[in-house]
């Protein structure tokens, strides 16, 4: 099978993963490197052995197939938009945008594309989550009941991140919403956000938090749980925990190891892997995969702008909570 | 030393496991056993080498110098009150009372007695939530942030318990009121309780849930997550996770054995405890002591019924959230 | 039922455990102590409110139904037979004697009591281990192939008790030839030790070893690993692995509490139990109380002199080996 | 950095797997592949766009500047000549022979080698093992004093590939006295092999074993123990664990994923990997780099045909112990 030609606009730390990635896949090949920023272009296409071009000339260029969108998140559904114009198929990183209404607006002619757009949330690619969803969906806990989601970042980020982050329910909780229903499989009707600010009063004075627990309720009566803290100390803590009419199921934290030392203070297993890139390594590998499988024709996105939006819609929906200090109501379909 | 010679009024279940660890303890002897079900009190009796005699001859008795009141829920205030008067220490299995004014009324009483009055809540006097907490209050984990409670009972309770048992809060999170407020160290300002009837629809039409996930919030901005169900299918699930800002500790579930199976299907691990009088054994032994710590003049106890008071009115503030829809502020000192 | 009169023989650390466990137990009732030492019995029969006598006068009194023998090592047969042929039941510290032969010799007078006599090997009583052997027997691993003991002393024994300890292999190893007995169901047919002493000189310049590794092969072929070491540093290491033709069963270490913490270096489980009579607690209240059994006529000992006499031998044999370098041949009934 | 341009010959299942790693590699490029079977070749080359060669055309072409060498085990050896004395860098897949004698007549021959011949020992590469000899190295359990090694494949082979094993030992536990001998870091002098056929019978029939277990003393007195099956019934069991004078360290067994259930019969965390392939998956791919790295200038094979000569010599050793049924002594430098 021929190779998928697809080229960057976005230089950065996610689009350097990602071409990475590309590179070592033998169902693409990197053609080209776009970044307003253009020494970084020059690094990563350097490194990779791929052109580094305007993102216009990229467009304009019939032998890329595809575009990867991972340039700064204020830009990303721009970029999309370019893309879709020019009949290239997408993959962006996720958000797709930070304005509920602006991608609302923008949906009509993002979903009016002739070519497949795929909004990447990585979670959904992880084999450990994978491998709960499967079992899951295959009855082993009988009737889901309720499930609990702990997302905790390992570091806080530069505070200079903060004020263009959308803040920690856009930027963050994002995924969980996104994990919440991809497990539950229902809409959600309600949501409680209780928030603080417990670890850097900088990130309170910034008008954000970095502590949250959220009380989700779904159409068909379950209810999620939700924690959310900028700073563990001890790595990426990432777990999920399912209760159902027949047990529990569970995706534990992976360690980096399975080494483990015994001595006078108990036994000390392996630390957690410390990034979000080295724990979700295989998610990013697999969603490209998924990427290639779309634009062979063999799957249709796992998730697309709609998803975006609906999650969107969440965050703002958690702000208002936070805001109000009561739940919010939300309406299938309208979020 | 001398043992205390203690009687027992109510001789079903909690009576009958109050009663067999007094008995196996050398710091005590059980003089009699009183209950208004005279079958049930001979029975014991005889079981445990104990006179039976109504709780008046009990009270009137100038040998026995303490009660310890495991009669029905309805009864613990009128039974405590009564030995107050009598002069006798009291050990009352909690919920002291199941209406947190009636409670307030008689406080003045309780609290005027010469005698100690403890009102056993067995969390504090499990060895692996006691370790918890001696770690937390070293600073271990640095300043405590939040914190989250899973409080799964193995099976439904019978239907004809359900209306005499005062409600999901009042009969059952009532122990983790009690378990964050003592690991909080700090009063609670809001609560935010999410319920649902997922399990049995006959605990709906009872006027009662089987689910629930509570948020509070602390004075000093800590925020506590409680997880309740009334059935898991697999066993007493019992655990406790505390973030701080220099790492986390947690209180994981017990198991049988240390035996483990290794098969085609993974490796297995023995079954949790199954119910609360086996997976907090030893918690009830040490409550035990504790209290004769306290008749020894060696401590007081460590929670009373101005404690028993606090976690009702956090109940009723629960069921005030569940009716509302939306969170309850709690007023310190008032609740 | 009544309680059954018990004195006991050796106040000392073995003695104070299960005299302790007696008076804790409603099924005997602890009538006296002896010991040549008779400061040392003072002291425990002041505390656990028993008369202090000589064994002499203990063996004299018709009221009393039983021994427990847990004066030192070398004093056991002896006392064992003065117990026999005073009529008495008795239950015996491990291990019997230290010499093969001379227990050979002893052991038509032992068996020829009216009462029971039971050797006590605590291991065999241990909840984990029992529930090892009931899977085992349930098939759940089917056809039993290999298996691992692993059997680490915490910390070093003070020096003086080196010469009377009979050796690692009479002191400690004996324990494991008792498991891997019980668990095998076979006769061993060959032994191969190797013995070192890697932790302290003095051990070996005392004429003992520290550290053995040792081969068993039964008469059926099963293949048994066996590893001591007399110091971890890090409490006491007790594990049984079994290797079967349908998965592998294992029991692993207890810890003290369920508490870990997790933090940069990793999540720290507690530590194991430290000491033997720490780790194997519910093991010598279950010997005990199987003893009971006995002496109400429901139970035969579990094990007795002969088992004592074969592990004994199983001992002399490691020593054997470890002097010749080569593996030992077992006849199987002569041993 | 220039890819490193290679040939495979042997293009079987080691083969296939090695061949693919070179392709996802960026610091390689595969530009033949040989064998004797022209089918099995040609379908390998087809998949990965590599040249279907004879092994003289390989040799002969100066543009390829190493071989890696994955032919059947009979013909390593040869292989291995034909390519030092093409003047080619060799990478070959263990072991170099089954025969300790021819070997050591080549061994002149191949180290006169002006370019780097490396023997893979994929444990060392393992990232769990190589922390494990990381800690070991920094002194985290102090002085090493014994090692257990557990190498037990999921399930028995082909009964056609037995005769052409060279054996349990030279097939299997030659990993365990590479491993052995990398973490010990002493020379071994005496070893002591107990085996049985407990699996298939006609493992027995074809002269071999299913089963053993063995202990080998170090030139600094320590002790080392390894456990062989064919069959564990539940996937591939690997695990180390170390012994020192400051505590222990163990490499535990990793699993598929991190999903865990729980329900009545306790909970089963996921099943350990099936295969070799997938458990030393990135131990596969880190020794291509380290090759990488060799061909670089920039490290020196880290095991080579010397190491290769002395874990034959250790399983010649094995064959005697079993054959004689008692230790051998080994002669260090002799080995």
């Amino acid at each position: 099978m021929k190779a998928h030609q697809v080229a960057l606009v976005g230089a950065g730390r996610m689009g350097g993963l990602h071409a990475r990635n590309v590179v070592a896949s033998s169902r693409f090949r990197l053609a080209a490197v776009a970044d307003h920023n253009e020494g970084l272009a020059k690094q990563l296409g350097n490194e990779l052995g791929a052109s580094v071009r305007s993102y216009e000339q990229l467009l304009a260029d019939p032998d890329i197939e595809a575009v990867l969108v991972a340039s700064s998140t204020s830009s990303h559904l721009e970029n999309v938009l370019l893309a879709v114009r020019a009949g290239k198929a997408v993959f962006c990183e996720k958000p797709l945008s930070l304005n509920a209404d602006t991608l609302a607006d923008a949906l009509p002619d993002i979903e009016a594309s002739v070519r497949p757009v795929f909004v990447a949330f990585n979670r959904r690619f992880d084999p450990h989550l994978g491998e709960l969803k499967r079992q899951l969906d295959a009855g082993v806990i009988g009737r889901l009941e309720t499930l609990h989601i702990v997302n905790h970042d390992p570091a806080m980020p530069h505070a200079d991140f903060i004020p263009k982050s959308g803040g920690l329910f856009k930027d963050f909780t994002i995924h969980d919403f996104d994990t919440a229903g991809w497990l539950v499989g229902e809409e959600f009707t309600e949501l409680y956000a209780a928030g603080a600010c417990l670890i850097d009063p900088e990130i309170g004075s910034l008008g954000d938090i970095d502590t949250a627990k959220l009380v989700l309720k779904s159409a068909g009566g379950k209810i999620c749980l939700i924690s959310n803290s900028r700073r563990t100390g001890y790595g990426y803590d990432q777990r999920v925990e399912l209760f159902g009419s027949a047990g529990a199921l569970r995706v534990d934290n992976v360690h980096q190891t399975s080494v483990s030392r015994v001595g006078e203070a108990g036994t000390t297993g392996a630390p957690f892997p410390y990034s979000f890139a080295e724990r979700y390594a295989e998610a990013y590998r697999n969603e490209l995969d998924h990427f290639a499988d779309v634009l062979d024709g063999r799957a249709s996105p796992s998730s697309g702008p709609r998803d975006s939006l609906r999650v969107l819609r969440l965050a703002d929906a958690a702000e208002r909570s936070l805001n109000s200090g009561g739940p919010v109501t939300l309406i299938p379909g309208e979020y």
